[in-house]
């Protein structure tokens, strides 16, 4: 039987810069990454997603950025293994204090923006992050892009991984994502985003934008939650998974 | 058998502020409260503090403070309970994903500054507070001043608390500290210091600035590290309670 | 001839958290209040900001606010006059440049949120704020709550003060705002909002929740931008002066 | 007659965390730097490094670097030119703001850390900075690695440019310096650092860690003041630069 996760990032608020459509998209995902206080997020909008996971029986994830409030956690930064490793180890900390603290338990672990780019290509910045979720609690899973170092390293500390695909964003020829910018980079159509998910999850390949077809893994696919009709995409793509026979479920459930 | 915690405040540095003594202080004391970003103190510090008081066996303590990095957590806020909670839930989170991931654990929380001071006084704060440490764990111990709203509070949701005390502070008729400022707030002579602390420890009761004697309990005494010959006096003081037959041993163990 | 300032908060976003309706509304009022970066703002959107004041012909005003975006400088902090002086200074400085450099010129400062407030209470914080834009640059007129202390304090240095009023607040015998969360305290009708605003530009007066009848001087209108049907408040309001035979006019010009 | 400007980094406390050394540096100094709030440096700070560069008579600079209090600017970050300009814009301002409040003006601007090597290397970075600098004031000058795309960009604008080079650092053949930690990146003997120093100015070369002799122009010398024993380095240099017959004078005076 075919299965996926759907996960997407939540609780990407700060003060009083709310973002409005948690509630409705946790109804249509499995598994929630929420913004951990560096990039995005404050102690009040954690505890408000890690409540609404846990009223849609949603996996609660940390995600933990780059300290970069300005930039969203967008930009590089030219960190080292050690400080990956410990702003991991800090961010899952305040996501696990607020799930225990509600009663429930966090799931997995998924890098947020330009760490989670750094961390698919970089060997030492995927090791050490792999390791901070591993020291903290060896049950976590781990997210990282489809085949990547961080996929790698988590795998080789002993962590549950979980390969992650995209359904509106193409694949270069090396398995990476045709960087935005780039014509093409998006898939705009939802019926065509939702073949290529169906295409990932049943036949573990994709079609890159140079007409190659490569493989890879597809455990769960990411939704995007910031973009104008975000919420009917995801219905969209829920639907057409569910009609090609695909089971939608939590992550390691 | 007469015994009594030392605490003291670890980890206040940030980024490249660096504060040297904490390896030192360590060997003295029982209990370290560890800063967790919100008033000083960064990923790499707590990781530092918490590995030094493990090597020292020390209780690891989670030390939440206002959001106030410029002004060290010591300046006032009108805060709401929900994010004195919300800010304390946090800030355990990190210390405790760290005590986590080095093996360790976090044995108590104190808040820190100008919040330690309003919860010694609001009853709302101080509930908030006591919910927040008991809801991340009840087996945590809660730190605050003896005979506050915030031992109070503790006690009231089932947490083991502990009343702190200072030997090198003045004490009001009304079982408050005698603000910073106020001529005689600081007891400079390390041997009446330890006095103070002996005879409150070993009889309950302090002699106040103004003269009368008021009953107060004695788990902890506070040590601090920022000060001149601050090492000097902790040695002082913990030869002095030993020379009374004082055992100075870790709160709950 | 009657004449009134309408003025309002500008460039209230941060990082990737933008408020759109700044372009809207700068076409109906006459000075903006731009938030320098410590409650909200950053570099990015105080140029946006000035930039937009100077295509509307908006006067541009420095909105210095309290080192807290968490809670959007509305939570009062025990800050010390020092402390005021200084971060005033720091905050026009950001504006100032900008400024400066699209060609332009600060006109005014208003202190934000709980700065505000704490600034048209106390003397000292009065004093302080009122020094530091007038060290800054003696040009600069200074805005405050009408009747406070800082208007007084403004006057006293020798800077030239403008009187804030507010439409669609009610106002307490005390001539302050009655508090927010006080039945009545928001003036939900644009007509009454309206109506209150040309009784107290044309008779100097304002009735009180108390229905006393207190004076009160009237230089310019505070408009609200972040609130629901802002826009159409706003044009309510200066079509009802203007019909009233107010001219509407920046503050100073 | 040959002259040099000795500029120095100042200000770099933070809140409680002050560096004690910048009133004894001030004294053989001719320029100094000013943290402006992002990488170090507080408002209080600011105030505090522009009264004491007016009492000694030395060159007040803004010396704005990346927003990472936690790095210490020291992180490279992968910002557009246009986040450039609008950092550089807003730290200027807050320099500005000081120094005008407090009767001086801003002499020079240097950027700081991982900005300033950026900005020595890229063009388009070098030119959102001279162009951020020249719109806030075109007097300003421009303080960039000697040689540098920073340098080049500044007289490309109009701006009046500052060749910096270093005494105690190796440079190689490109005119970069030698990476820290690389073997003898740091020359420690002051007698040593001074000769280089002297050659540069009065030659304009250095003997590079390949030993092969490259030009260089020399308007300033870097002075580094946070490390042990700073001050008796600086002496030295300073004293060594005078028997050379070479006149240490404030840039541009």
């Amino acid at each position: 039987m075919n299965r996926i996760d759907l996960n997407c990032d939540m609780g990407e608020g700060f003060g009083v810069y709310r973002t409005s459509s948690d509630g409705e998209l946790m109804k249509y995902i499995t598994s929630a990454n929420i913004a951990c206080g560096f990039h995005a997020g404050d102690a009040a909008t954690i505890r408000a997603a890690v409540k609404l996971a846990m009223q849609h029986h949603v996996g609660i994830g940390a995600h933990p950025g780059l300290p970069d409030l300005t930039g969203f956690g967008r930009r590089s930064m030219d960190i080292s293994p050690q400080e990956a490793y410990e702003m991991t180890v800090y961010q899952i900390g305040a996501v696990y204090a607020f799930a225990k603290s509600e009663g429930g338990s966090v799931a997995h672990v998924k890098p947020h923006g330009a760490l989670y780019n750094m961390a698919a290509k970089s060997k030492p910045l995927a090791k050490a992050i792999a390791e901070a979720v591993y020291k903290v609690d060896p049950q976590l899973m781990l997210f990282g892009l489809s085949g990547s170092e961080l996929v790698r390293a988590g795998e080789a500390i002993g962590l549950r991984t979980v390969n992650e695909v995209f359904a509106d964003r193409s694949y270069e020829a090396d398995g990476s994502l045709t960087p935005r910018g780039t014509e093409g980079a998006v898939i705009v159509d939802p019926k065509l985003a939702a073949e290529q998910a169906v295409r990932m999850i049943m036949r573990g390949e994709v079609r890159t934008r140079q007409q190659s077809m490569i493989v890879l893994k597809a455990d769960s696919v990411c939704v995007h939650g910031d973009t104008p009709g975000a919420l009917e995409h995801v219905i969209h793509l829920r639907n057409a998974l569910e009609a090609a026979g695909i089971s939608v479920m939590k992550a390691g459930a």
